[in-house]
Parts: structure tokens; C-alpha cells; sequence
């Protein structure tokens, strides 16, 4: 029996890209191969619960737009029907997995306590669902930025109570990811920053975050979790700063703080563009390091300064984030999580449909034109080429060398560098032959 | 015997707030005392010998506005006027220091042991004037940007004979700052970056960019260079992405490669602004990690999206930026440098006078304003009185503890935390009372 | 009898620059004359309904942080407490205005006609109160944006009902602010655009809203109501794109749609930076097209891509501000709304008058730099200079001929225009005397 | 017998999708047909002088990177053999247009006589060159913006001398693109804007500029050149502000000064972006008021926050600026000009040829898409459906009503409204499957 929220919705098919249906996968086919692997285990989508399931349709200027059957969402037995149609949803979409942050499961009770068993509660009954289904859990995550106790922040709150909760907080939902078999476990710290400067002490909280950190770390080997701990750059809003600003910025940290083989990355588009950057910059930074560990795909509006977070639908630069995963060695524990939100106005349940159905597609042929230029080799050989006169013996000495001695060679050797071209546009082109 | 160039224009006085000629200081006293110090021992001004003297008015849409009697700066005897000019202005402005690059200083001679000839000649030339002024050189830096051998980088491009050249330059330069008495030696990379990912090898030219700056810190030591190797962040222009994308991002790279004690930073306001920070966040963090080494003084216009190098005139912001170079103890070897140019419609003398002067007024300005600040104590009060949770034992204990532990004592103690306010706008009030 | 809400804080006073009580105004002296006339008829301080009494301090990832008396605000009872502490805050405030959106004054009922019927109710209670107070209103506005009937736009809407709605929406707040004197009706259009294109008939759109804009004028005339109507550029924020994107967008709309000398513009600052401009162009702007008619005053943060509504804090911005009111002639009915909210941190009582203060502070000291200037006449002075070559009897024949006789003209004079300085640095440093 | 310059490169065919050529056409084909005409004669490339003749590789931070057999181009042998070159690049490439400004053509004088003749003698000699070719002049324009002497603007600037030199530039380049059968003449007032509102007098400045071109139009019916007048805008680089902002500030600005019927708009997608636009919006904005008349074709990186100026590579966004040139009606005189440049890395003449040759395929792709997207109608159907409620006859009534008859209607009826999704992530699906 299903709730009846997606009624006259059938499951999606793989019908090919000159089907003219409106939902079925054009070009998502989970059990073709592309370089050794089905597509479904390259790609490993997640829907999150959050934008699908928890959020109401608000923007800063408006309210609840969406009408859903299991609103007002302050209700177990209303939280119980939620996670029904998420699971419906899922296998509509056929995808192997979802992500959470706890206050998108349980209703919000103001109290350690009862969040903690009525998160108990509804993860027992996803649990058995899971256990129904294809899907699992991906990551979990404590949402430590909604209610107003974490205002001022989680574990960089001025207020050591704020970081005792938010450790407890985070020690439930550890232990909730576990349960379900999660394989990894996720830290956004969108309150973990300042609002000014004025009033905060930079060198403090950051020493408590690295601190709490690491509590996290011991606590996944002490309970044998076996997934990644991963954390999720973004470097503003809610925030006017957030500590976590950039690959590179979350990268240092966790060097300073000796965390740099414990923890990985949950990288996102959107976030990447807020940051200055372009997504496969911050995936390409992230692989060079070892670091990447997951993504939260979706896009942002080149011209809105705000997270749009929408489903992604460009796929020459899909293509190109994937060429970056794939060059990293593909996904371990990680995947491909849609961290995405229907637009305010696509009140109707089959846009929930639509709108997942599209950016599985796009990463489907983002992930196949990736895997086509893997496989031509193209970029790698011209990256060869480019860089060849490294390989000398010379120039390997002059790296171990010194300042003078290598002016000497400048000097003796009246060393003068030509430039060569460096074949952008020819490079560029070669992607179009492929996406 | 003057070059004339500044003719008309008598030696800049401090003449008070109240003083209604163009041509003075209102505010920048050099021999009055401001939190323990002398103005000018504090402030530590520096001209850019770029801007003021070799960047002859051009941009990306137009060419050549300014007409000075050392053009075309393609001749010796030339610059050595240039030169001439340089420290009458440094005389009329009573400035301490100065900065170069060895292009500014120098005719470009295409040829590696030529430019290091010229640049001893006319280092030599400095060195006769320095002894006969007051002003000193406060930094030196070679650029590896502007010449076309340059164009894919200098320590971080493909062609390791590009890396030998750029070494060679930079011991060149390490020298002739070290012969000049200079305080500090600074590195910007430019062109240390990509305009595409597609034919870049991050891994490769992070490795080499962090091995080239060990050599650097072991020249010094070698020379016996005591003043301190700056880096400076930038995160794009000229480059699309450059590696020194901000103050977090170059702290990470100097950690990564074991370099975090050798080498400090020369933050800039319009760098800044570019990586979408503000001024204040990245001084404010370089201090945190002790690694706030000079600053480069100018202004970007918030509406632009390129580097403006404008004189600073916002008071308000100054002073909130001087407060942090007050927090964190003052310059050391660092200074102000105004990494700012006229605008190319500016083509006066007095222009580049008034341009200084201005600059220097405001920054006078908003060191008294911060240094009210620093002794009234209002925000560091505030600061102690929002943290202060954290003086009890059990808070720094909790810091020592696990989280099951805490979640223990959540549970038994049933904390539930209550927000206070931040007070930012009281904060802002505050800082309104001095600025 | 009070309502207690602001226990403790006693009606604000003019104090002088050197006070240390953080409650008084150290530069707003309503009574002050500049320029001719008293500070406060020049600056016409109003108080935004919404960010004072109807935020929650929401924002996209968390909701409501301060809790109020007057919560939740579905009641008339709890709406009229609101009104009374309002009111209780313009006396410790002395304000002379107050600014609202109908949907801040009642509780939403659903429906049109109880929504009227509540909004009259109040509206006799807040004049009641007006009566008994110095305060008036200077205009009331529609909330067009927030309830889900409004997602799709209002006159814009592709669906005539929700033109029909908006029509008699607008008829409803414009009767109010007549019945209660209000000096400016106002319209902003934060729906009235698009999300996507790929849904948006541009043309029929912006027909739609030129004919409600009209059909709103027409009204105005038929009640006699003798304030302006003011429409208010916005970028984007809530939509991706607003048709009322800056001033010269809007006075191209009007003009299109022959509203030209009917229609006003009312200007915010932070809306500015998010089209791209500082706030003094959209004021010079406005003035140069005599089309300036009131501010929403407040700041943006430059590092942030949304729309912040932060408490104007920098006096030099402030001061240019001024400056371009004044040189348009001051205000008439407008006057200086504070569109602006307090941080969501900032949850005390205290803060929301702290806020107020600085702000009316801030204001105050541009006004009198502002007036300064005009007094002393610098700028004029210069721009007299800069432009008296079209004093020419021949500049003006020029501009009265053709290319023709232009080309021979300067053919037979050999006319070799000589650039001068622009003198940009020496203005910004007169400024700097001032403010 | 030919340059030798492009050695070794034949000219371009169509080789198909599949092709593996570095240097062919895979979807440009010229003779094929889409909706109705010859792929050429949609597309009408046309190739800017300017980019790839002119500009020797220069940026703010370094100088020439390109060498070319026409450096220096201080000399009119040297200016002939770079037209040599520039119409075999135009044989090998099949371009049926070019494009100028006349300091690309000519060497800089110094002196308005002698640019003049030169600028005869150039375009006689192009005037051969195009006899013997199919390549013919798109648009001539003047550069006004390049030599010092337009530092402060050209018909906007303070001198009224520059004015005249300004318009008798425009006279002279008028009567040579009409010599060369140009079939528009385009104004792009880089410098037509201030560095600063303090030195700048807005309103005179608009008016000369309203009154220049008036006297434009005026010249154009005088001498019986049939092509179009077209402004170009870009909100800002060189000038901080510049006056043609963006469509919408043309548009009123033309509307203002009465010429809207006279001059259209040259668009580009650089630009666009620019100005916190996307392409498509300015150009359906353009389209919406019958001013669209030819587009400058390249992009601007997201992330840089200056011109760059790149060839296009996306494919989905250059469809959907086809898709609504195509609804506008397509161009009539305008066309597709690639105002874009190699990056300066990319020195060798191959390069030259592959940037313009997948510039030329993107957009042959993204007509492809576009034209598709027409003749299926999916795009046009959505809108209609969407718009329905307005062909009813009480919709249309209501628009010719007033406030009162339609809030008594509201009342009467009970007029609520029922939201309706906006189905955008559906319709992104839909041009998903043509792109």
C-alpha cells in the first residue's frame, strides 16, 4: 500500500536519449559500464531528505508555498508518513541512496532528551524500510544551524553549553548514521563562523573546532564506524564567514590540527561558486590532496549571490567534475548526493520527480563524457607534453639543488626560456568533441 | 640641484585637523605618541616605486596617459632620474620607506646577466641616495610577472628552465634588497596559478612552488638576511586562480611544506576584497596564527571587480584594520606600503602627492582611532565578557573530555542553552564613538 | 501605562560628541539647524514596521530567534500590543515617522475580505495612537511577496486572478495610508520578475505592470490623496531577476509607460550594491532625472551576495549620500526610512534601540558633512571648472550642428585636444576634511 | 601567393560529428538548413580585427606575448600585411564577415588629419581585399577609448574639444564603414562614464551624449547608409560606471532622447554578465522591445570579475541565446561577432584558428539546439498554457478597469487564487533533451 502522493507516477526507465517521454532516464542507465563499473556504482546518487522532504517552500521574502500531506511537520505519526513517501520516492527513482540531518527525520521537542529517543524512534522505522528497499544511507548529519540555540554557533559557541550539546548532538547522530548502516558521516558548520569580528575570538574558536573535531574522529574509531568522517566547505551564509570557507582553507585546517588523514571532503557546487571558485577547481584541489571524499551536487545561479542550491542542468561543466572524480579514483565511500531543491514555484509532486530525474541524467552524461576522454587519454597526454621537461635528470637536480647554484647554471649556461603555447582554446575544444 | 619635476611643491607639514591647505598633513604627526610609540614608528610608511614611478597610466581598454621625464623607461641614464624623482617625493612626504621590484627599478634588458648588471648599477645608484635621505627600503621583490618569459608562471611553470630563471631572479633580488638594508623580502605570485585547470598539474606546481620557497628561506639564512620572507595572497588577476588565493589558503601551503616559522604575509585590502573577504578578517586571522608580517595599504572599489590599487579613504575601515595590526602587536619589520596607484587621469605632480598625503592622513586617522580603541578596552571587555563561560573548570575540562562524556552530562544535567545576545550592533555603536 | 517591552531605557537624548552614555544620540540635535533648516525635517527618520516588530529573526537556515510578546503574530490582540510597543519605541526614539506593509500591521486571515476588515481594525487603533503621538506615517506599501499566493509574481502574475488580488490589495493600503496621513504610498515589486525565462513572457509581464502602475496613479488622483507614489528598485531578492532592477531600469520603465512625472523613485542602499552601483549614483542618479522622491536606509555587507539590512555604519558613505540628497533639493514628502534589521543574534530589547540610535547617529553626522560641503562649495567649485569650456558660445553651437561641420571644423583648426587631470585623489581628500 | 603566416593549416570543412581532425567543423556546416535558412546565413560569423590582429597579448600585469611578422604596428606596410593575414585567416575559417574599430586598421598618428588618411588608404586597400573575397565588413566602429586623449571620455567628456574630435572621428569611421558596404555602425562608449561621481556633472554628460548620437543618426540618413546604428552596453571596465549599463538603461536612454526607432543594440554575453545579467535575459529583453540587432559572441569566466573575453564552450548557454534570437526574428543586418581573444598563453597561429573554429562549432551546435527547440514548440506551448487566463475577455476587461471596479469584483466573486507550479525544473529537462 502507498500514501497515494505520487499517484500516477510510475517507476522510471532507462528508454534512451531520443525517448520522448517526459519521466524516464535518457541517458541514466545504472547497469551500463563505463570505464569497469556500472553507472549506479560510479555515480552512487543520493536524494537529500531535507530539500525533498523538510523544506517548506520559504525564501527570506516568503513563506510555505509547497501544500504536503505530512505538514505541520511536528508530528511522529506525520514524520512516519514522510519517510513513506521518501521511500516511495526513492524506488520511483531507483536510486541506492539518501542523506539526513536529524531535524529532517524527527519533529524538533526543544529537549536533549526526547530528540534524542524520538530520533531513536523514527530511525528504527526507516531502518525497517530499509531493510525493504534497495536504498541506504549514504551520510548522516547533525543539523546544528536551524534552531536558535545554535544562533552563535555549534562547537565555536561562546557558550561552552552550546558546545557540550552540540557534542551530544552529534554523538546521537553518529550513532543513528551507524545504525543504519551509513557510510559516511557529514560536518557542515554553517554557524560555525561570526557574524563580525567585533565580538569574536578567532583564535579560540577555531582551537575548540579543531578540538571538537577530533572528538568526532576518536568517537567513529571507538564504536568501529567504518565510513568517512567528512566535512563540507562553504564560506558564507548562513554566516557572514564561515571557518570552513574552502577546500583549501578546510585543507589547512585539518593540517593543523593533525586531522589531515582522518577527514575528508564533502564538496558542493554551489558552495565552490560562492567561494570565488569553480566547482572542479575545489574537486581537483580536493583529489590532488587525497582529500575528496564526496560531492553535493546541484548548481547555483551565476548570478545570484545567494546558495540556490538547484538541480544541476549544465552538463559540459558536470563533465568536467566528473572527469575530476575519475581522475581521483571514482567514489569509495562517497557519492553523488543531490544536494538540491526544487524552485519555490514547483509546488506539484511530480516535479519532486522531474527535477531529481533531470540532474540524474545530466550526471549520467556528464559521468559518460568524463569516462569517453578518460579513455581517449587526450588531456592526460597533453598534460605529459606539457610538463616532459621535468622528467630530465637536470631538472629533477635543480629541484634539489639551491638558489645559487642554479644561478650559476643560469649564468654559465646563459639559460634564456622560450614560451610555448599553452593550447587553452585547442583543450577546450577537445572536451566539446566529448560532451 | 632638484629634477624639478615636483616644482611649486614645499616639504608636507603636519598643520592639524583644522588646516584648510591642500598640501599638508591633518592628521599624521610623525613624532606624536600614540599607544607608546611615535606615528611614523607605527605606521612605518612605504612608497611603491611601481605605481608612483614605472606604471605609466595604462589599462586593459587603453594605453599611456601619464608624460614624465624618465619616458620611455627603456634607458639607464633614466633611471637613474627616475630615482631622482623617486626621493624627492620620499622627501617632500617624509616617508621612511620605500618598496621595488627589480623591474620597476631597472630597464628590461632581455637577458638574464645584463638585468642583473643593471640592477647592481642602479642598486648602487639607491644606495648613494639612501645614504643621503631618510628613508629606507623596506622591501624588495623580484617581478615574475610582466615579461612574456613569465607568462605560465615562474617557479610553478612547466618549463623547469622557467624555474631555474625565476630562482636566479630571486636570489638577484635577495641580494640587492640585502645590499639596499632592506627589511623585508616579498614574494607575489602572480602568475603562480592557472587560467585553466585543463592543462595544469596541481600537485606538480604546488610541490615546486613549496620547494622553491624553502630554498628561499635557506638562502637567507645563508646571506644572513635578517629581515623576514613575506608571501602575499591574492586569489586571481593576472591569473585566473592563483595559489596564494587568500591569508588561509597561503597559511595551509606554508604548513603543508614545514614553512609555517620561516615566512609570515603582506596582506593586502584590495587582495582581500578580490577573495571575498574583508580587510580586517584576513589581518585579524594572520594575527591569530602569528603570521601578520606588513601590509600593502590601497583600496578596491566594491563595485569593480578587478584589482583598483585605489589610495585607502574610508576612515572607518582603516581603523578597524589598524586595530588588528594593534592587537597583534604592532609591525615588526612590516610597515604600510601604499599599493596604490593614481587614478590614469591623475596626470599631475601633485597628483601623486596629494594621492600619498590623503593616504596617509587617513591612515594616521585611523591608527588614533584604533588606538582609542586598544585603550579603552570597550571591545576586548566585550570579548572577555562573552567567552567567559569558558573560564571554568569544568568548560576546559569538557575540552579534555570525550563525547559520550558529554552527552552523559548533557543527559544527567539536562542542559538546554540560552542564547544571549551578540550585541553587534552595540559593538558597531562602540567602534562609531572613535572612528 | 506602558507595555513594559522597554523596561528600563528612558527616551533618548542629544548628549554631544563626547558622551559615554551608550543610550543618546551624540550627533542627532533634531533641533540643529543646517543648511536652513532643522536636522530633523531634513532627515524625516522613519521606523520600518517589519524588521522592528514583525521579523523573527529568521533566515534561510534557521528560524525564529527572538521571542517577543507580541508572538505568535496570528492575533489582534498580540497586533495591537505590537502596535503599542511600536509606539513606545518612536517616543524613546523621537521619530517622526513610521513605515509599513499592511501584512506587518494584522494577522494573515486567508482571505481577502477578512484581511481588509482586520487592516481597518488596526489602522483605527495605530491612528488612535498617531493622534496621540508626534509620530505620522510616512508611507505605507502592500506586502505582495510573502504569502504563497503572490509566489508567481502580483501584477506580473500570469494568472489574472492574482492581478485582480493585487489590484485590490494595493486599493486597500492606499486607503490606509490616507486615512492616516501617510506622505508617500510606495511599491515594491520583489516578485514582480522571473525565476527562469524559460516560463516568463517578458512583454506581456511588463505590460501588465506599467497598466497596474498606471491604473494605481489614476487612483491616487481620485481619492485626492496628495503624496507621491514611489516605486523601489531591486535587483533580484527574492526573484532571480525584478523588473525594477535599478533606477535607470525604473525611469526607463516609466517613461515607457508615459508615468514619468507621476511616479518617484524610493531608494535603498543595499539594493544599490546588489545591482552593482554605490548608493550615491542611484541618488545622483534619481536627482539628475528629478525623480527622487525617499531612502531606505541601511547597509549591505560588500562580502555578502544577499540582501543584508544591516544599520548604516559608515559615516563617509553616509555623508555622500547626503550630499546627493541635498544637492537634489532635500526631501519633500520623503525622508530617511531605516530599512534595516537587527542581527538575528541581537535578541535583547536594548538592541533594537541601540540599533536606531547608531543608525540616526551615522545619519546624522553625513548630513552635517554633507552640509558642509555644499557650504563651502568645493565640489561645485571644481566641477564648474572641469565643465567651463561648454560655457563657449562656440561649444554650445557645436552641439547644435553636425558631424559635418564638426569634422571640418576641427580639420581647419587642427584641433589636438590636451588631456587634464581629473583631480580625483585631491577631491577624495577634500571629502576627507569633512567627513 | 600568401603570408605564410598560417603555413601548414588548410581551410576548414565540415567533417561531421564524429571527426577526429583537430581542425575542421563538426557542426557547422554552411549550407545546411535549419528552420528555414542556410546555417551561414543565420549564424553570420564575423571575425573581430581587433582581438585577433590587433591585441599583442598584453594584460594589467604583463606585456606582449604574441609575436607577429606586423609588429610593431606603428607602420602602414605592416598594417597592409596584417589585412593580408587577416583575410587568409578569414578564407581558412569560411567567415562571411569582419569587423573593425579604425585603430586596428591604421596606425596612430597623433594628429586627426593624418589618421584620417591613413584610414582612407587602409580601407582602400581592404576594399580590394574584400573585391577578391566573400568576406565582407559586419560593422566598423570608432575606438575612442584607447589614446590618452579620450581618458575622460569622448562625447561625454568635459572638453568640448574632445566632443568635436569625437564626432568627426565618428564622421570619418561612418564614411568608411559605408565605403567597405559595412552593414552596421556600432558605438561602444568604454569611457562614456565617470571614475567618479565627485569630478562628474551627470546630467550634462547624458545630454551630450543623447545629442551625439542624434547628430549619428542624422549623418547616417545623410549619407544614405542603409545598415543600423547600433549601441553596445556594458555596465562598467574601463570606466567604473560606464552610461549604456546594460539593455535597460539603453533603452530608456534611447526612449529619452527620442531615438528608439533609430538605434538598436549590439549585445554581448561578456558584458551581460557584467552587469549581474545572463545572456539570454538581454537579449529576450532586447528582442521583447524590437531593439535586438546583433550579438558580440564570446564569454566571460564566472569567476573572474573582468572582461575576459574567452571564445564560448558552452553549448546549453549559447543555445538559449540562439533560441531567442530565433523567437526575435533572427538577424536581418546583425550577426554573430566573435569579440573574442586568444588567451595570451596561446601564441602560436594554430591557435588563432582552433579558438575561432570551435567558437564557430559551439555556436552551430547551440543553433542546432535552438532551432529544434522552435520547431518542436514544447517552449512555446508551456507559455501559452501558462499565460491562458489572460485570452479570457474578463482579463482583458479587467486590465482596461480601474482599482475599485476590480476590488469589487474581488469581494463580490470571493476571488482567492490558487497557486499553480511553474514547472521550471520540468521545462530545464525539456531543453535538456535538445542541447
Amino acid at each position: 500500500m502507498t500514501t497515494g502522493f505520487f499517484e500516477g507516477i510510475a517507476p522510471l526507465r532507462y528508454e534512451g536519449a531520443d525517448s520522448t517521454s517526459e519521466l524516464c532516464f535518457r541517458h541514466y542507465d545504472p547497469d551500463a559500464v563505463v570505464v569497469g563499473k556500472r553507472m549506479e556504482d560510479h555515480l552512487r546518487f543520493a536524494v537529500a531528505w531535507w530539500h525533498s522532504f523538510a523544506w517548506e517552500g520559504g525564501d527570506p521574502f516568503g513563506g510555505q508555498t509547497f501544500v504536503r500531506p505530512w505538514h505541520p511537520q511536528d508530528d511522529m505519526g506525520r514524520a512516519k508518513m514522510k519517510a513513506d513517501v521518501a521511500f516511495e520516492m526513492f524506488e520511483l527513482l531507483n536510486v541506492p541512496f539518501y542523506c539526513w540531518h536529524d531535524a529532517d527525520l524527527r519533529p524538533e521537542q526543544g529537549d536533549y532528551a526526547k530528540n534524542l529517543s524520538t530520533m531513536d524512534e523514527i530511525t528504527d522505522y526507516i531502518g525497517e524500510k530499509q531493510a525493504a528497499s534497495k536504498t541506504g544511507l549514504l551520510w548522516g548529519t547533525a543539523n546544528m544551524f536551524s534552531d536558535r540555540r545554535w544562533m552563535g554557533g555549534a562547537s565555536t559557541n561562546p557558550d561552552p553549553d552550546v558546545f557540550a550539546y552540540a557534542a551530544a548532538t552529534v554523538k546521537g547522530c553518529m550513532d543513528a548514521t551507524h545504525k543504519l548502516g551509513g557510510q559516511n558521516y557529514v560536518l557542515w558548520g554553517g554557524r560555525e563562523g561570526y557574524e563580525t569580528l567585533l565580538n569574536t575570538d578567532l583564535n579560540q574558536e577555531l582551537d575548540h573546532m579543531g578540538r571538537f573535531l577530533s572528538m568526532v574522529v576518536d568517537y567513529k574509531h571507538k564504536i568501529g564506524f567504518e565510513g568517512a568522517i567528512l566535512v563540507e566547505p562553504k564560506p558564507q551564509e548562513p554566516s557572514k564567514h564561515q571557518y570552513d570557507f574552502d577546500v583549501a582553507t578546510c585543507i589547512g585546517f585539518l593540517r593543523k590540527y593533525g586531522l589531515e588523514s582522518e577527514v575528508k571532503l564533502n564538496i558542493e557546487q554551489g558552495h565552490a561558486i560562492l567561494a570565488g571558485h569553480s566547482f572542479e577547481h575545489e574537486l581537483a584541489l580536493a583529489a590532488a590532496e587525497g582529500m575528496l571524499g564526496s560531492i553535493d551536487m546541484n548548481r547555483n545561479d551565476y548570478q545570484s549571490g545567494w546558495d540556490t542550491d538547484q538541480f544541476p542542468n549544465n552538463v559540459p561543466e558536470v563533465a568536467l567534475a566528473y572527469y575530476h572524480v575519475l581522475k581521483g579514483g571514482g567514489f569509495t565511500t562517497g557519492g553523488t548526493n543531490f544536494d538540491a531543491k526544487l524552485r519555490r514555484q514547483s509546488i506539484d509532486p511530480v516535479d519532486l520527480i522531474a527535477g531529481h530525474a533531470g540532474g540524474m541524467d545530466v550526471c549520467a552524461r556528464g559521468l559518460k563524457a568524463a569516462a569517453a576522454m578518460i579513455e581517449d587519454g587526450g588531456l592526460e597526454q597533453a598534460l605529459d607534453e606539457r610538463y616532459a621537461g621535468w622528467q630530465s635528470e637536470a631538472a629533477q637536480a635543480m629541484l634539489g639543488s639551491d638558489l645559487e647554484s642554479i644561478q650559476k647554471r643560469v649564468l654559465d649556461e646563459g639559460i634564456e626560456p622560450q614560451p610555448r603555447s599553452g593550447r587553452q582554446e585547442r583543450l577546450e575544444n577537445y572536451v566539446n568533441r566529448f560532451v
